[in-house]
């Protein structure tokens, strides 16, 4: 009886960690379309990176700016969706990956345009305040092999 | 023995919870593409109120009225896919919110167009028959503070 | 006790089931994007079909064949996107169900085009390796009869 409760109780922990994981990537974009500058920061570790083309963030203080920037400002005072697919995620003990895609999708004289597409890979650790972004990779889906490399780790560690 | 057993019961109802929400919501586009008015309306309670801007309806009635009217009829009679990303998932006891963005993306003379981006939120209960919609509030994402206030609630209830 | 494990190890296999057949899902755009031929086509059965307008494929190798081809080695060579959005699962024992919409971003002289609206169902087995998919069906959201039939047939079996 008691190998049966363990065996669950590992089986649930895996399952609770990638809903948590799901979860954390399906509320980027609508923390980062609100302006919630604090708490998209609060998706990584303190000296979590993420690395987007047009910016190399090393910190939660350089998300944060990045989500104060005029850039940042001005796509989401025009109205946009960063628009995040399903995460497809993978856990190994305490860290794990997920990959996504992305549309970035933007207003412009009261019409959408899909300005972006990406490829998103997430790696995490679990920390006493629950999963947290060590490193993100997002790039445009422009038909490299650097690109579809980081699609190409969904499922891998 | 009792008290790992009562634990896992209430971590997996939790779960359970999250997990039918996300369906729940993940259910309604493919359905309302599909013009299965009554199926949409059954995602709200008896009274539940689906504000969008165009439309302001407090019951299933009214629901299903919407998806039967010529607007939506003409919008799915010439294709079109109401594309909500994966939701955010708060569960508190009885009562649950939901937060996702939206595309709709509408066929016109053999072209995609996307016609709107949305900020979506979901305020949920509990019933005998599963998770109901109270409160649908559902805004084009044109960079207000309102409609940006409806993203922010990710997270909380 | 022995009960009340009993219900607990058959409510956590249907959250396993689920969640595995909604990851095998996010997995097709990032795998089909990157290029990874054989495993796309390891997402189906050995005999499995997949029934798409411009192909009717019937084994994982016709998947791969796909995959291989100029036609999606010219897409994926510019840059796209195979957004499939998140899907609703019904599992009934040891076979399944999943339906989802699904979006195709093309990149064409550095801008990014909606150029397709589907609707998508899985129908799924579970086997020795996990659940695979025996067939499934893919469809332009064109207003058809047909087509909406494919998205009504979400949560029946």
């Amino acid at each position: 009886m008691t190998d049966r409760l363990t065996a669950l109780e590992a089986r649930l922990q895996l399952l609770e960690d990638q809903w948590a994981i799901s979860q954390l990537v399906a509320s980027y974009g609508p923390l980062v379309d609100a302006g919630e500058a604090d708490r998209v920061a609060a998706l990584w570790t303190e000296d979590g990176v993420y690395d987007v083309e047009d910016f190399h963030m090393r910190s939660r203080a350089d998300i944060e700016t990045m989500v104060r920037s005029d850039a940042h400002q001005g796509l989401i005072g025009a109205g946009c969706s960063h628009f995040l697919g399903p995460a497809h995620v993978t856990v190994d003990g305490d860290s794990a990956v997920a990959v996504c895609e992305s549309v970035l999708l933007v207003r412009h004289k009261g019409r959408i345009f899909p300005a972006r597409i990406g490829a998103n890979r997430f790696e995490l650790v679990r920390t006493p305040q629950g999963w947290q972004t060590t490193c993100r990779t997002t790039r445009g889906l422009d038909g490299s092999a650097e690109v579809r490399g980081l699609l190409a780790s969904t499922g891998t560690r």
